[in-house]
């Protein structure tokens, strides 16, 4: 045996013994693998933007789309085995996310942008939807498929928008506040749609009193839980303050935080609603517990998953049918449109710079398009053309307004200073 | 229809829209409360140990055992789609463990003690290594299954000696070096212990030269990756306080472990050597670049899972047969003898109570028995009863030593103050 045979029947048995746990050993190792090579390749691409003055979170979608399954396949999100756990990760980054963004927002001031940000998420749901409805039914589809872009077409990803404005340092101006509580709204708004939607095509009926229960059960939600908790933290919360486990605040912050995502999914919402109202409890003694730079730590860890992971599910290829390209294009200006004026309409009183502000803010789509597509899909009522449109639309919907954004928030900083 | 019908038909409706992204969203929310409920629960059982002065480490893992899938089943870690989830996040976090014990090991400290954590090592794996197999041979089963028993009781668990030591505030002294050292180099042993004894059962032959290359293989890797990584942080690691990204220390940090520990995996040694000698490697700037702080906000979010999922897999129920209780208990005590005297006899010099509190924190097993018993389970070679056996000791040699280390770092610094 020469020492090359000895060497290459080692290494085929100390890889046997490694993989000993079975199979599940060696996956183990492989989606850790995988988890690595997307993090180094978001981390440096966003570096990268960052160095050439563009958002960070662009970078790390396209290094997702990238890495993902449909171009390099480093991250294979599509292999079912692996589906699961690379899911999980992603939605505990997006929770995690919300409930930072939701950290930095006092109930106080959210009462102050109250009622714009509710007439905005409105208006901004309400106009997409119709746009969607309508060019579906000029076009020759039946009433479900038409409902059903429209529905696509609803929700602004809360995730992408306040990653965007807080990257480019514009979370505290009363503009993005707006655009996060109407964010938030319109979150809720599109599940209220998508369960009438889904109602209708199983169906083909749907009772009045089953909406009014439906947002009943909601409003009581956020009563509770966001009136109630704030006032417990308030009479309470320093309390936490006082136990002497290590990072007590983070920790007792994570578990209701986790436990408020989870109380939402139970009740019909998404989890990152539930998150966004735990941050919203906790904001409340933030300047005490320092919840918040501690929670970026984790956040410069693990967030960068979600928007990796999210852009891995762009399927590029769908692209090269030029019939899919075109009606994809025009969907995606509706839903440009939509937004644009839907959500500047309610806030025009506010100058033209700061309302198209708000419009543009309101543009991107994500995550809920995305789960309402796949509905669709696996119910049969949309084809595979359809669900390529849908994807192109959130995929332009989400890369196109950063650029935009940016000099919009320069043009609005100068005028103050001007005046 | 009723307020409670329409109450009852809207519960279902939303819940089914949640569920839209197919059964995918539901399995993630079901996974997400199961690690929430386990999260909260080794939380406070580690708040209550902490108060009574017991180890925390042993709190989380007996919260593992009664979450666990053998007792209330809420963590259900034996369901297959979930199984590789909660196998990637345990993994994960001892990687991270393990990241930061090396962190507070300068390679300068690990050489002074260097030869002293050899000699522990090797006496420490091949006297329990000689009594698994000699009592199993004078209970008549066949060398196979005898060596198979020697080779579960070789590893000491790095991890949950390296938190013990972390939990009682004792990492800096020297005994523990020799400890941490120690379990380092007998993970290393153990690994060639199961590649060599794994060969043996496929074959029935094991060739001298294939260990020989196994070993110059690792003896390599820790020379280059150990030496030459601290050489170029010395010389070039001041670069990474000039990069303007937030944290990027903790991010290169992070990169570095996790590339370490894949190439680790790589060459067939265990992730957490990789992570190890990546966190040996991150020390050399450690004051400069205060990862460690940062990480420790990682460490008590994220390992805590990794203590609870390990509690998890204990199957209690397989010791109501008195048969496995007994034979277990005996191969309980020869692994603590095996390591008690193995590991104190090279230390005998440094007096009685520190040999005797190196043996002791040597004694603890886990993860690499848990991974060999496994292995041979699943190649037929060891039956249940056998398996049960293992687990018996593993449990028993993580859940006895802490209640003794505690005394004895107490009677240490006495015996110092007195001097």
């Amino acid at each position: 045996m020469t020492v090359a045979d000895a060497a290459a029947a080692t290494i085929a048995a100390v890889s046997h013994a490694a993989s000993s746990g079975g199979d599940t050993h060696a996956m183990v190792s492989k989606i850790i693998l995988q988890l690595l090579l997307a993090f180094a390749a978001a981390k440096i691409t966003g570096y990268i933007f960052e160095k050439i003055n563009q958002p960070v979170v662009i970078g790390e979608l396209l290094a997702g789309v990238i890495m993902g399954p449909y171009v390099l396949n480093v991250l294979q999100l599509n292999d079912p085995s692996m589906h699961l756990t690379f899911e999980v990760i992603a939605e505990v980054a997006v929770i995690l996310l919300l409930f930072s963004i939701g950290l930095e927002t006092k109930l106080s001031d959210m009462a102050k942008v109250g009622l714009k940000a509710f007439w905005v998420a409105l208006a901004g749901v309400v106009l997409p939807f119709a746009l969607g409805f309508f060019y579906m039914k000029i076009t020759n589809h039946n009433d479900i498929m038409s409902m059903f872009m429209g529905a696509i077409m609803v929700a602004t990803s809360v995730g992408i928008t306040a990653r965007l404005l807080k990257d480019l340092d514009f979370m505290s101006e009363e503009v993005s506040r707006i655009v996060i509580g109407a964010a938030v709204i319109d979150d809720i708004l599109g599940l209220i749609v998508l369960s009438v939607v889904s109602g209708l095509a199983e169906k083909n009926s749907i009772s009045l009193a089953a909406i009014a229960v439906t947002i009943a059960v909601i409003v009581i939600f956020l009563l509770i839980f966001t009136l109630g908790g704030v006032h417990f933290n308030k009479k309470y919360g320093y309390r936490i303050g006082k136990l002497k486990a290590r990072n007590a605040p983070l920790i007792i912050g994570s578990l209701i935080c986790f436990t408020y995502a989870v109380v939402a999914v139970q009740i019909g919402l998404a989890a990152i609603v539930g998150a966004f109202m735990a941050g919203v409890v906790m904001a409340e003694r933030e300047s005490e517990f320092e919840v918040k730079e501690k929670l970026e730590i984790l956040e410069d860890v693990l967030v960068v998953f979600f928007f990796v992971i999210m852009g891995a599910k762009v399927n590029i290829t769908a692209f090269t049918d030029p019939s899919i390209l075109f009606a994809g294009l025009i969907i995606t200006v509706l839903a440009f449109a939509g937004k644009l004026f839907g959500c500047a309409l309610p806030v025009a009183g506010m100058g033209i710079k700061k309302a198209s502000f708000i419009g543009m803010a309101m543009v991107p789509r994500g995550e809920v398009g995305i789960i309402i597509a796949a509905f669709a899909l696996s119910k049969g009522i949309i084809d595979d053309a359809f669900y390529g449109i849908a994807i192109l639309m959130v995929l332009l919907t989400t890369l196109i307004p950063p650029f935009i954004l940016g000099p919009m928030i320069k043009s609005i900083k100068r005028g103050r200073q001007n005046s």
